[in-house]
Formats: C-alpha cells, sequence, structure tokens
C-alpha cells in the first residue's frame, strides 16, 4: 500500500528504489530491515556514505543529546561551539597528522556537487582562466558546473537543449583509459605542452583517485604525481574530488595518500557526516583563499546536526592508524572474495583499490542480473561503468569481517547461477 | 578560544559569522543564546528556513524517536517509511487542498540551488530550448545553472574567468524593475514578440513570487499572472522558485497563491524541513515528469531525517487555515512596526509582502549601521537588495506577538540611533 | 536553361535571386540589364554596397589600368603601392578632416562580418570583460561571433543546435524599441547602473547608427550619444557598426556624425571599395591597438583591386562637401516620394534617416507585394524589418535626380495597386 | 616615405610584411617585384591561394573584358552569366568526373573563415547536436566559430576574456600527433565509442587533409577513411576543409581524393577564384541542403569578378589531368630539394604531400633565420608549425621547374648560412 505513493507522486526520475524494490525501516551496522521484517546485508552503503555503518551508537548517542539540549540545528554560517568543535577535531586528527596544516576549510553547500563547484569556481578565480581538465568516466555531480566535467552521457543528457553551459572543459584520458599498454599521462603531457593542440591553458585539473560511478578505474600513484606534476608546470590548480574514495575507503583517510601529493583543493561529502547526514566541504591551501565574504554562499552550508557526528567519527576512528589497519585488513579479505567470484567468469578482472573494488564481469547484463540475484538472498549490491558492468562493493569499512564474508558468499552463490543461467563458464 | 579556530581554519568566505560574531550554542522558538548566555530575538530565521523557529518540540520528539529506534539516517533514494509518510502527508495537506493533484515530487540534493538547477535542466528537456528567462535583482543558488539566473555581480563574479557556462539566461526586468510608472509586463512582452529582439525562444522563465536577496521585491498578483500567460503563449515553462518565499512565508502555502495561477515546476527548500534540516525539491506537472531513472541524481536527495520533521509540519501547521490567518494578522503588526521606522528616515520605504517585509532605508550604510546596533541590543537581523540598502525582517512565522513586538522596538531604537548619528531626520 | 544550373547546383540557402527571378547580365551606374535586356532601375544598390552605382567609369579605368600593369591582385597582408595609397587618401580626406587623426586601421577579411567579429574580440582583449551589449533589431553578421549580436530569430536559427557559442552577449531595447514614449536610454542606464541586475559588466556596446535589416530605425543623435557616454562611463567601448549606414549613406560619411561622437571602434564594409568589390575594415583608436602580429589574420584581408576602387572613391566624393550637400537634397526628395505612399496606406509611417529611407506599410504581405508589382515594373527594391514590413530605398546615392523619381513613381503606382488588391485605403 | 604610412596607420596586427619588410608593385606567375625593381620567386603564392600564379593573362584578359563591358561586378546573391557559367564549369570539369553530381553549392562570404562557420552551422542544424570535434594542430579561421576549431593558443587568446562562444569543440589528436607509433584513429575511436568519455556525441568531425598552419601535417589515405567511416558510424557529418590543401595542390583537385571518400560537406576558398580574387563556397551533399532561404547569406557572397576568372581555372587547367600529372612531377622535384635540405641539419626532416611540403628543421629560430636569409636572396618563403619550426614550400602549382629549382637553390644556400651560423651540422 505504503508504495503506491512513491509510484503516484514520486518524480519517474527516481533509481536505486527501482533494483530494491522495498521499503526500508531501519538499519544499524551494516544491516538494513524491511518493512517486512525481513534483513539485508548492505554491500551499498549509502555509495560511500556509510563508511561506518548505519547508525553508529556513538553517533546517536551525541546527536540526541545535541537535540534534546537544544543546540543548534541551523544556523546559516553563523559560529557555534558545534562548528568550532569539529573543526578543531578535524585539525588535530586529520590536518596535522599528515603536513596539512595550511589548509582551510570552506563549508560549502551539503552536497558533492556543490563542493566540486566551489572548488571549479575558485580554481577560476585564482588563476583567471577558464578550461577545466577533467578526465573520462569521471563523475562529479548534477549540477551545471559539475555536470560539465562528469563524463557520463546519459547524465549530460538530463542538461536538455544544446551545451547550456557545458562549456568550459576538456576531457582527457584517464589513467588506463586505452589499455594497460598506453600511458595517457605521456600523452596529456603531449597535449598540453602543444601550444596548437586547441586544449587551452587549464584553470584546473580535476581527478577522483578512484573512480565510483565510472567503474572503479584506480589511477596508480604514478598517474597522480604525475597529473600533480603537471598542474604545477602549467599553473593550474589540482582539485582532487575525494568524495566517494576518501573518508578512509582507499586504505588512507584520503584517495591520494598513497602519491604523496598535496591537492591545491579537495573535495569532501558523503562519508564526512559518518552517520549519513548530508555535509560536505572544500579543503584549500592558504594561498588559494581569494575569495570575498559570501562570494559563494548557500542556505545549509554547514550542517550542525552533521557537525555532531562528524566529530564523533574523528574521536572513534582516526585518532591511531588501528582502523586503518583493520580496513585493509579487510580489503584483502574482499579482494580474496571477488577474484573467487572474477574466477567463474570468463574475461572478468578485478577494479579498485582498498574497500572500493569490484569485478568487471564482462556485460551490464551480467552484472545487472548479479545484483537481483544477490538482493533477493538478502545482499544489497549495484554495479557501475560506463556500460553498469562492473559489480561494486562499497562495504561500510566498519563490517566486521564474517558479515563480509557472509555477504560474499551470498553474491558467490548470486555469480554462480547468473554463469549457469547465461550459459557462460570459465574454462 | 574558540573563535581562534574559525580566524585559522574556515575559509575567508564565510560571511555571516562576520556580522553576529559570537559563538551559538543553544536555539529555542524565536531565541538564540551565546556562549556568554546572552539571549537574542532571531529576526533573520536562518534567511527563511527556520519559519516554524528553532527546535520546535514536536519536531524535536519525532526526530529522537527516529533516531532511537535506528530509523534510516542515509539511503538514497530508496523508499523508506519516512519517506512514504512525509509524501503522503504533503499529498493530503498541501497538494489536494490546492487543487493541485496534478503534480509530482522530484527529490534532489538538499539545497535550494540543487533544486534550481533540476528545474531548470528539466525546462530544458522538455521543451528542446536553451534560453531560461530570469529577472533583474533574482536570487537563484551559486552552483553555475542557478548562478547563470542570479543577477548579483558579485555572486556572479565569483565564477572566475569569462562566461564559463554562465550563458542561455536573459536577464529582464522584473516587477517595478524601472518604477512604479512602467509596466516591465508589457515590455517583456514586446521582447518576446519581436522575432528581431534577440532574446531566444525561451524554454523557461523562472521568478520568485518576493525576490528575498534582491531586496524584498513583491511582484503584483497581475505580473506573476502575465508571466504566466506569456509563458503558456510562447511554450516556455513557468518556474516558480518558492524557496525563500514558500512554506507559509507570503501568507499563503505558495508565495505565488495569490495569483491564482499553476506554475509548470515549483522549487521548494529552506523551510520545507522544519528544523532547519537540508531539505529540498521539485514540484513539477505530471506532464512534464519526462526523465529517464537517475538522469538527475544525487546522493543525499531525500533526506530522511527530514522527511521525519517535514511531516510534523504538516501535521501540526496545515490541516487548516489557522495558522496562516495568524500569521496574517502578525504580517499587520510587521507593517505597523516597519512604517513607524520608515517615517524616521527621508525617503525610507516600505517592501515586500506578508511576512517577509523590510524597509528600503536608502542606503547600504544607514542600513548596515542600524543592524549592528540592532544586535547589540539582541536583535539577529540582516539587509538585503543590489545595495544591501533594504533592512529585512524574517522572523519565524511562529513566533509569539509580544516577541516580534520586542524585535521592532529593539529596530526602531537601532533606527533612531542611526539617524541621529547619521544626522539625518525626517522632517 | 541557364537557369536550371542555379536550381540544379545552387544550395537553397540563396535569397535574392528568389524575389529578382531573372538573369543579370550588366550593370551602370542606378540600371541593371537581364539577358532579355529588360533595363530596371536599381534601389537596392547591393543593400548599400553600390553607394557610388554600378561600374563607375573613373573605378573601371584605374582597376583595368592596375590589372593591366600586373599591380598585385593578392599579397595576403604585404605592403603594396595599391594599399599605400589607399591609406593615404584615407587619411587625408576622411580620418584628418575629422578630426579622426587618432583613428589606426584595421585590416580584416573583405566582409562586414569579418570586421564585426574582429572589433568584438578587439574589445574583449582591451577590457578582459566577455559581455557585449548588442540591440534589439539589429544586424551584425551571421558568422558565431557576430550572429550571437544579431537579432533576428531566422538568422539565429541557422547556427543549429543550443547556444553554441551564441553567448557572451546581452540584447537590450535599441532606440524607440517600446515606441516614442519609453527612453529606452533610461532604461538601458538602470539596467546597467544595477549590480543586481545579471547584466555583467559589458566589453563594449555595439549598435548600428540606422538599422537597415532590422527596418531601417533611426537612432537619434541624443540616444547614440547616451550610449557613448554610458560606455564610457563603465569601462566598455563603443563599437559603431557603420557597414551599412556608412559610406555617405546618413548625409555624412559616417553615420553617427551627427551625434558628435568618437567611437572606439567602427565598423567599415560595403560601400567601402565603392565598385561592389569585397573589402572591409576596423577603425579603432590607437590606444587600444593591443594586438599581437598576426593575432586576427585572414587570406583575403586587404584586396588590391578594393584599394584601387576605393581610392577612387575618395579622390572622387570626399574631396569637399560637394558630394554630401547633393546627397541631402536626393534625401528630401526620396522622402517626400516616401509620404506621397505612406499617405496611401493607413497606419503606414516613413522609417530612416538620409538616404537610407522607407516605409513601414503594416505586414510583409503588403511589402512584399508592393515590391513584386515594382520589380514587373522594372525596379529593384527589397523589405526589411522582423517581419519584412519595411519596403526600404537604398538607392545608389550618385542616382540621377529623375531617375530616382522615376522610380519613386513606379513605387507610388506598385502601392496604388496593392492598396486596391489589398481592398486598404487611408481615408 | 611609403612605408611610414603604414606605420602610421596600419593596426599592428599585420604580419607577413613584417617578414617582407617592402613595398610590392607588381606580380607575374611566380615572381613578385618592389618598389625598387627587385625582384623575387614566391614561394608563398598567397598561402596556397595563388596556385595559378600572379595574373595569369588568360584571367586578365577575361576580367578586363567583363569590367570593360560593364558585367555585373556586385549583385549580391542574384542570378547572373557569370556565376551561371562558373556553375556549369564547376559540374562539368570538377563534380561530374569525379562522381559527385550529388552536391550542391552554397555561395558564403568570400572567405574561407565564412564558409567553415556555414559548414559548422549546417552540420548541427542537420544533426540537432552541438559538438564539432576537430583537430591538434588544426586552423580553420578567426571568427568565433571557425576559432573555436582552431588549435593556436595565440590566436585563440585574440578572442579575449573567457571562452568567449569558444564551446561546442572537441579537440582529438591528429594523425600522428603522438608519434608514427601511436594509432590515433584507434583511441579516437575509443573516446567516441565510451559513452562515459565526456566526448558529446558529435555533429561533425572536421579536418584538413594536409594542416597548412599546423605545419604541414599531412594525413594518411587511412586515417582519412578511418574518420569518415566514424563519422557515418555516430551520426556525425565529415566536413573535410580543403581551403588551403585543394585546387590541385595535394595533386589532386580535392586534397582528400586518394581516400576515396565523399565528405558530407567540402570547403574551398583560397585558389578558388584562380587570381587571389576573395570567392569561397560550401559544396555539401544535396540531402543536407536543409538551409531556409536566406539563413545564412551575406553581402559579398558570390563574387562576379571571381567567377570571371575562376571559370578560366577551371577550362585552362581542369579539362584533363595534364595539369595533375605536371603538378606530381615538380612535386618529386620539390621533394628532393627538401631533402637535401634536410639533410644538412640534425634531426630535420620532410613534411607534407604534392606541392605542399617543407621542412621541420627542428626550431622556430632556425627557420625563421633561413626565411630571412632567403629573402635577402629573393625568395618569398614563410615557416609554419606550433613552433614555427617548419620551412614551408607553397609554390604556384604552375611555376616553371627552373624557377622551382632556382628557388630551391636559394634555400639550400640559406640554410647552408643558417646552419653555419647557429654552429650545428649533420655528421
Amino acid at each position: 500500500m505504503q508504495e503506491d505513493i512513491f509510484e503516484r507522486r514520486e518524480s519517474i526520475v527516481r533509481s536505486y528504489c527501482r533494483n530494491f524494490d522495498t521499503v526500508f525501516v531501519s538499519a544499524k551496522g551494516s544491516e538494513m530491515t524491511d518493512a517486512n521484517g525481513k534483513t539485508y546485508i548492505d554491500f551499498l552503503a549509502g555509495c560511500s556514505t556509510l563508511n561506518y555503518g548505519h547508525n553508529d551508537p556513538d553517533m546517536k548517542k551525541a546527536l540526541i543529546e545535541h537535540i534534546e539540549r537544544d543546540g543548534i540545528a541551523h544556523g546559516l554560517d553563523m559560529y557555534t561551539d558545534a562548528k568550532a568543535e569539529w573543526l578543531k577535531a578535524f585539525e588535530d586528527n586529520i590536518l596535522e597528522p599528515r603536513g596539512m596544516g595550511d589548509y582551510k576549510i570552506m563549508m560549502t553547500g551539503p552536497t558533492g556537487t556543490n563542493a566540486v563547484e566551489a572548488a571549479v569556481k575558485l580554481a577560476r578565480k585564482v588563476t583567471g582562466r577558464s578550461n577545466v581538465i577533467a578526465f573520462t568516466n569521471g563523475f562529479h555531480g548534477m549540477t551545471l558546473g559539475a555536470l560539465a566535467l562528469t563524463g557520463n552521457a546519459g547524465k549530460r543528457a538530463g542538461a536538455g537543449a544544446g551545451c547550456n553551459g557545458i562549456c568550459g572543459t576538456t576531457h582527457l584520458p584517464y589513467a588506463g583509459a586505452f589499455g594497460d599498454d598506453v600511458d595517457t599521462l605521456d600523452q596529456i603531457e603531449m597535449m598540453i605542452d602543444n601550444s596548437s593542440s586547441g586544449v587551452d591553458a587549464p584553470a584546473a585539473f580535476i581527478f577522483e583517485p578512484i573512480q565510483g560511478e565510472g567503474g572503479l578505474n584506480a589511477a596508480s600513484a604514478k598517474w597522480m604525481k604525475g597529473i600533480a606534476d603537471l598542474a604545477k608546470k602549467t599553473g593550474a590548480l589540482l582539485i582532487v574530488d575525494d568524495i566517494q574514495s576518501g573518508c578512509g575507503r582507499s586504505g588512507d583517510y584520503f584517495g591520494f595518500e598513497n602519491a604523496g601529493i598535496k591537492p591545491d583543493i579537495i573535495t569532501q561529502a558523503k562519508s564526512l557526516s559518518g552517520m549519513g547526514l548530508p555535509f560536505a566541504c572544500v579543503l584549500l591551501k592558504k594561498e588559494h583563499d581569494i575569495w570575498k565574504p559570501a562570494e559563494h554562499n548557500g542556505t545549509f552550508r554547514g550542517n550542525n546536526h552533521a557537525f555532531i557526528t562528524a566529530k564523533v567519527t574523528l574521536d572513534k576512528f582516526w585518532k591511531d592508524d588501528a582502523f586503518m589497519k583493520d580496513v585493509r585488513k579487510k580489503a584483502d579479505i574482499l579482494e580474496a572474495g571477488l577474484q573467487r567470484i572474477a574466477d567463474l567468469i570468463p574475461g572478468a578482472r578485478l577494479k579498485g583499490r582498498g574497500m572500493m573494488k569490484g569485478v568487471d564481469v564482462t556485460s551490464g547484463d551480467i552484472a545487472s542480473d548479479m545484483c537481483s540475484r544477490a538482493f533477493e538472498k538478502g545482499l544489497i549490491i549495484e554495479t557501475s561503468g560506463a556500460d553498469d558492468e562492473v559489480v561494486k562493493v562499497l562495504a561500510a569499512l566498519t563490517i566486521p569481517e564474517d558479515q563480509l564474508q557472509k555477504g560474499l558468499d551470498i553474491l558467490f552463490e548470486a555469480a554462480q547461477e547468473t554463469v549457469e543461467s547465461h550459459k557462460i563458464a570459465a574454462e
């Protein structure tokens, strides 16, 4: 009965609910429960928004206390105690230990796309240039400035007639875009160095360390370092969009730490609040903090409820390296489980890095079939990639090992059935 | 001490905190309290985000219960009980009573700018046209598509070099832009009818019923109706951006109800959640619901905590017309109070409509001085307008009459002092 | 037989040949002769390209001599004697007598649109701004940069999908666009002064002193002066597009001389060569000559054959004011003749200035009918205006008075027949 | 003395005259003579505009006869005998013999950039798409639409602030752009096939068979065929910009004939008139001739003087294959002469195809030095390439063999001196 209301009132643009066609009523850790009392293991985790799982008890407690004491829920960008405490904890636990004391934090509207828009605007202001270089299969958001950077043709088509502001952008091949034999970094450098290439001097390069929507493509440390060097050489800013790959997902807090780079601008969102509350920000080197007051604003920039829960994440998980050690261990379990699945399917191969891994099962049909079967068996899991050909695991980083293994087992079963059904099999 | 962290870590783009230079720790109804225990009457209300005041006890209660029972906090756009209940309550209390049963609801990212971007993208998709007609002094958001529609030069400058995608937009004069003697509607129609005007056939017209940031300019019912008719005549969609003027602010639920129009698309945000939680959506006529699944998406679209509190607003305030009757009564009190202030200042005049009113005090200096003095006296109030020349009252609609009167009295004192200090006085 | 080849091989984009459906073989002064030996009086004059008539004997003589002695026909932008002599004659006869010694000349590709593109590029370079303000009913050319400035929807539609680069332009109402009662200059100033109007700080204003394609709208001297002042005030460059109104057409050499202004940039083309040979240039104040060598180039910039004939125009017509006195006398004859026609048609009114005048006959149907009937009677004449509602006379400035009168008589007859056929008549 | 006038009056944007700093007064065949009576061999030929040499006696004769008999000089796009005869001759001698009977001819403004703009507008109209794919090092013109397709950063900078309409374009690597080992065709296909590459579905591909300004890069027949196939596969139009490589320059009439392709649209200009008179047109397949009358127009479209001389080229050179056989023979002489020069310079290599060849002498300094020394010795020759590193020979196709050899000998001497002066030498 309840579902009638969705069909009747919610725009047909809705998406995830189509694959997970039930009504969820509660969630805890890595489990979600629907209105029929059925429980699912969550290998989607809000697309990496719930790195710390659903309804973490410490976050719940802190948030409820805040609400009960009439703590500020909404205060535009006014100073609040909640904001101060989060800023201090972020400084102590994230910035300082990583030698990033020269970064400032810009509160943007609480969505990833808003952070990306702010980052790109700032890069253009700082450099006085227009062109932003993004990469094939990149995903950066749905508002026009971010959509211009997004590769996906279907998403771009959503902007309607003509180019509509989708200009000032150049898409170049991401790491591995032409296969392992081609060093796209070399080619990118040739395009930039050639003053007649038609690629205008860039305001910025923007990339994701691991492309989530684009098919779990992971750039090598060498490629990331190369782009950082190229940005410096050409007077462009380096923007790392760490929205999906950040907050521990890669095995480090930031997805680019293994490359030893210090981006000019970093976007953060998704798991930043820890509890799934809307929250995003931009980290920028102090030298680039040339905004005028209110030059980029937004009603919901900063979100005080999110400051409360975000601070809990910092105190609970980022005081030392215990959490990351644990995550890397789980990443190995994940890899083993996925390899077992890949071995079932001719042509399949592993994608991704850290706890952001998946299997390219060679076609969107196979991937979709696998995910549907998994859902019936109690596992929430999604696909990604240009043709939705990658089965993607984005389990919470806090998932207990046995639950992770159980989810992988379900996925293996689903893969077996799919292989049978499609009459494909590795020899 | 706490404020050091803001200076050290927060980007200089921050704004409201500069005028209200204290650290807030709690808020209830129409009062905010800072770290020193000082209490302020809030005539800003999160720029119309807190139409129902801070931390409404019923909303608090519902939200805490939801959190305690591990209700879904974040579920992408999956079906949840919280979403279903809000949709049903919105249908019953808002859409059906207004004969708007043919509207669907699109969950966008939880910020106003995201709703505007979605609205504009849809209008371009539906019409296959590119040009969107916005109006002088309009404010629609900070992401590139919305910024293209925003009039403010300072905000536009934030986008950096060149036009950067700020194309596909035409700005025409809003109601009253050339003074009371000029009927801009007539001129707009001449521009549109003239096939050699250089104004391309529009995909949409977008306007705010009352311009909040633009200086509390209120379009007449006749003007709104005229634009609606013109949109229809030219095959364009009518988008009403009701983000700041909606949710009862104008004296009706929607800011355009007095014009008797049915816009093709309506944007909602700010007070939609009731408690200041990030939440936005787009209402669209069913005939325009031509999206493909996921064509416009977003991690935080729909916000389950906000569904919970938003539902409380509907049950508590919108079951009958008692609330609006009360609001209209307070609007009269507000008008009387503001007129008293306007009478102090030569050339001053009242602006706005409903509970969205202010005084154009003829210069930004005077307005700024008044607001500073008011803040010292315990009143939070801000300016708006192209030159920040309008002192703007956006008190909560739920503010008790005595508190409203007390705030107006403080503002009157501040105005008196300002008049003395600037050596200006009405004869 | 010959016409088959046009139908078979020439694109359907062709236009004038459709209304004047015969094959022309020779022309002299203000007469054209077709393959059947029929002679026509030419009131079109190549849309103001043949201000000095067809095949002026002195120009012919000079050109033939040049060709016979193997004078340079094409030399890119190399120095030639022909170029030097034209430059000197232009300096002596046009620039110096008008106190315009501080202008330089930029040779662009030999078409009007190329001159406009160069002008706009330069204004953007000089100011570092993007937005160019053009006016309703303006016509500036068919290449993308110029088309962006052109008002006509049909022409703009030629650019195909979306905005395709038609950005960075704002169209404001030309003088008289809202009727005689509205001072558009005032409104333009209000739009520019309002920092929240959404009209970005302009790189340039560009207008035609008399709009040829737009319906023979003539800006008053006051309006032109006002725009010049506004450009100065806002730090924008003033570009006057004098392509159709220049070279004596208005009653002065430049169409803006009566306003006493000195534009930053002036475009010239059409009658510049005198004999109808492709030739265009840009005049610019020395202070704006900040190009880098070859930054704007073009194979046919400068046209040596045109230099030869253009020099003849300067020696023959511009050594003193005798020519302009004669032109102004003919302009009076033209006005009287057109008034007689306007009196025949209810609602008709005179348009234009100098020898660039016509009658708005209230509808495109009537105008088209009149022109067709005139052509049958041996008069070549065309319409203009957003709805082709203006019968436009662009006779050569050198047309003998009796031929001018004869043409007007034919047009009067055609008007009479049209009035009868359409059953319309002034009381 | 004469040169003062250039310095005083001509914009500093002028270019060729800087390298050839003398005043030319006459020219015949492949020789130009200056005011001092000094004679130069012309290896520039108006950048391929004078494929048939200067002042061909038959063209002179026909043009003088036309002028003497008061033939139409300018008639907008009205039908004239001169136009009919050129069309017929073009049909008989160019289109029909090449199986191109299904092409129509669009008269554009008489410059290459105008033809390119028309071509691109048409492709967008036909496909309803916006994106045009151009290639690195391509040169297509200086007006905004064409400039968007041009690779050269210096030229692009001429457009001033921001992107200014330079949108709707993607630049991909031309044949050989990443060296001989990389098949750019493969990579281009991967970019186009990947629906998440960010490269929008193209309206058109546009390339030059041999890049003149870009450094005499010649695409292989296989590459041209591959792009043609890719255009067909993706529903895009293929535009070949044959402005510099056409009219026999490549060894065939069209520069793409060796690839066996039939482009949807072909641009022609430069040598089209034969005598250096401004003239350009677009050839388009009949199925794409969907313009509305006058949708793209232009005062000087078609140029009757040019029709006269252009017809002479067809009668004199294109009735059989004798001319092309002769050209190919000279191309061999050219190649041998250039190889002798390349052998002098370490790292030098031959570029180009047919009579459009040159030597990449490894640096702009060396190339510039060589050309200066050659000019002193009586040879007019220019450089090209992103860094002006290619010494480019564009001799008239009609140059006598002994004159060609003499020019090559001068160039060899200049090269020897340059090698000595720069202390470089091949071992």
